[in-house]
């Protein structure tokens, strides 16, 4: 088979595989999310084998969440965050430190020595956004003050977890460097204040005018796709994750988004993109590995842990607003995601964990992820009835 | 740097140069197309080496021109294409056997052996549609009656020069296989005719009700990207290009995309992908390779050859429309771009023909593709004058 032929054959079978499921899952009531991750599964190497782990599926996956943190942050208005400012920043806080340390704490009862039980914890810190956004945009409920509580937490979660992460690298690595640590930390500040502050306020004053001095057609298009990839670079380069600059783009370019009409024009790109990175993100579980007793009986603490340990931080970071945005903030954090399995892999790559630990960090990311849809759901679902129905088909 | 660093930054300087050589193309009035071409050169190996050729480059840029072809396709009704049927045959059928004759004749003369001679016919043979397409619909052109005698053509073309590929790499393994041959002949025809003819009828008379049964929100948009996928596999799979099956994934829906929507929607993919294409194109190029005398007026030669025998079969299959028209089809069948360099990284792997020849296609190829948009734009001049100006810029 030529490279031509794989690369498109992928793409239709990933595409098709997540329609197939998208319908299924409307046809249920479910959240599409979770049929996009089943397809993956089914699909994937370790389900019937049609499509394998490629560069190219990982490549276009990953610009598929660059586009969907995007648009979260294009419909995330600075003001209305500042607002749920310090519940975002006590649950983002507690967030991190409850699964550190209770994560740390089972795997060193469990007989891990500190470095990789340290590692394990590291895995069990950063939410997975783009599962949480996704149900949440779906249910027409991403401008809930719940919901910003859990966008800004999560960031913030994102932050402190890549910067924990890094500490624990240089420790497995048998060197704490405090000064790359103190760049690194002070890079990652710079960088989100700067772009949550002044960011959003120098794009409403330039970018109308910019774009009318512009002769090409679709400067908005234009413009949007390059602040996205330019700022995802510029994260990757000082050590945040792509999608925390991407989110950050959608934010800086928020207040004019209206003007510039980005959330529409971005719509069928990401109508394209999103579903394979769920798609991809499904067909990289592998249910067999995981199926023997004395690792499934620690896969199931390990979720159990990760999703108390996030309760219990999200509880204190909100206990003054009710236990009813407590629970919901609770299970929007519960998602590990892709951040957990790229904490897993770095952990591999750099030795410190095997198999079978990077098999549990996998498990637990993807089984907190299909676990967190329907309990969101749950959560919120008074809330929806309340609020507009959630737009399920668009009018032809 | 890590690897999805570099898939962004990559993707963020392709942008980014074809944005900005694009605007200075508006300015100047040229077609954008050429920019983006410069743009590649200028960023590329062979330039500032800014980036390199890289698997996930060239699977986007791959996506990029099947959505173009798509694009096209979704504009060509095949009620219009049936008129100018006639003469798009003719000029299909001349426009491969004198540029695969003269192409044959030169390199003979010039002293190598019938196996490689015919492949360098072959590579002069199949006309780059894409090229042409994207410089018509600058000009708004595309449904002009020579638009669509081009266009019919180019696809002829395509499918012609692919069948003569076929035959001449089976000469060069040593082995012509008649019963493969007639099956990729069969399948071919059978594909074409069945997608021109019945597609669209079916389409339009079940596409409606299909759409009114999904539940899924978006369902046009997925039924044109599962159809655009799966027809280019299934065109790449039987032989032919798969750019092939993307154009005729376009005719199938053209008669029911008003109904459907699907140029508005996949607008802004095309937006973010067609450039990527072109500028990945331009990064292909190695001028300072050809700069030895005798490469040089090899490729001189090979340039004049394919451009004038291009214009010559065009003659003698529009001889009956006036010389104008003959000029228009001419010029717009000069440009070889991406299925010449498809043929010559054939050649290549075959071992038929070595660098020397493989760096004259791919400078023909480039060469005629740079030529063609300015050539086009003046022998169309008067014709823009008479219809609509060209969209440069979409209001705000």
């Amino acid at each position: 088979m030529n490279d031509k032929l794989e690369i498109l054959l992928h793409l239709f079978i990933i595409f098709t595989a997540a329609k197939i499921f998208a319908e299924i899952f409307t046809r249920l009531k479910q959240p599409i999310v979770i049929g996009e991750l089943i397809a993956g599964a089914v699909i994937g190497a370790h389900g019937l084998g049609l499509i394998g782990d490629t560069h190219v599926n990982d490549a276009i996956a990953e610009l598929g969440v660059i586009i969907l943190l995007f648009m979260v942050g294009l419909e995330t208005r600075m003001d209305d965050m500042r607002e749920v400012g310090r519940p975002a920043i006590m649950v983002g806080f507690f967030g991190v430190m409850i699964p550190m340390v209770m994560g740390y704490g089972l795997f060193t009862l469990y007989g891990f020595d500190s470095i990789r039980a340290l590692f394990m914890g590291t895995a069990m810190v950063a939410t997975s956004i783009g599962i949480t956004a996704r149900v949440l945009g779906d249910m027409g409920l991403i401008k809930h003050r719940t919901s910003r509580i859990i966008l800004g937490a999560a960031i913030l979660d994102d932050i402190l977890g890549l910067l924990v992460l890094a500490m624990v690298s240089s420790l497995a690595k048998g060197s704490f460097n405090y000064v790359e640590f103190s760049i690194l930390l002070a890079e990652a500040l710079l960088f989100v204040v700067f772009l949550t502050t002044v960011g959003p306020k120098l794009a409403g004053k330039h970018i109308h005018k910019f774009v009318d001095r512009l002769h090409i057609g679709e400067a908005p298009f234009a413009i949007g796709l390059i602040m996205v990839l330019g700022l995802s670079v510029l994260a990757e380069y000082i050590g945040l994750a792509a999608i925390i600059g991407a989110f950050l783009a959608g934010i800086v370019l928020s207040e004019t988004s209206d003007f510039l009409k980005l959330e529409k024009k971005f719509e069928p790109v990401s109508h394209f993109l999103v579903p394979v990175f769920f798609v991809v993100m499904g067909t990289k579980f592998d249910i067999l590995a995981l199926l023997t007793p004395s690792t499934l009986v620690l896969l199931t603490l390990t979720v159990i842990v990760a999703v108390i340990s996030k309760m219990i931080g999200s509880a204190l970071g909100t206990f003054q607003l009710g236990w009813r945005t407590a629970l919901q903030t609770g299970v929007g954090m519960v998602p590990r995601g892709e951040v957990g399995i790229v904490v897993g892999t770095i952990g591999l790559s750099l030795g410190v964990i095997g198999q079978e630990l990077y098999g549990i960090v996998l498990g637990m990311s993807i089984l907190t992820t299909v676990i967190a849809p329907p309990l969101l759901t749950l959560s919120f679902r008074s809330d929806t009835q309340l609020s507009e129905p959630a737009p399920v088909k668009e009018p032809v």
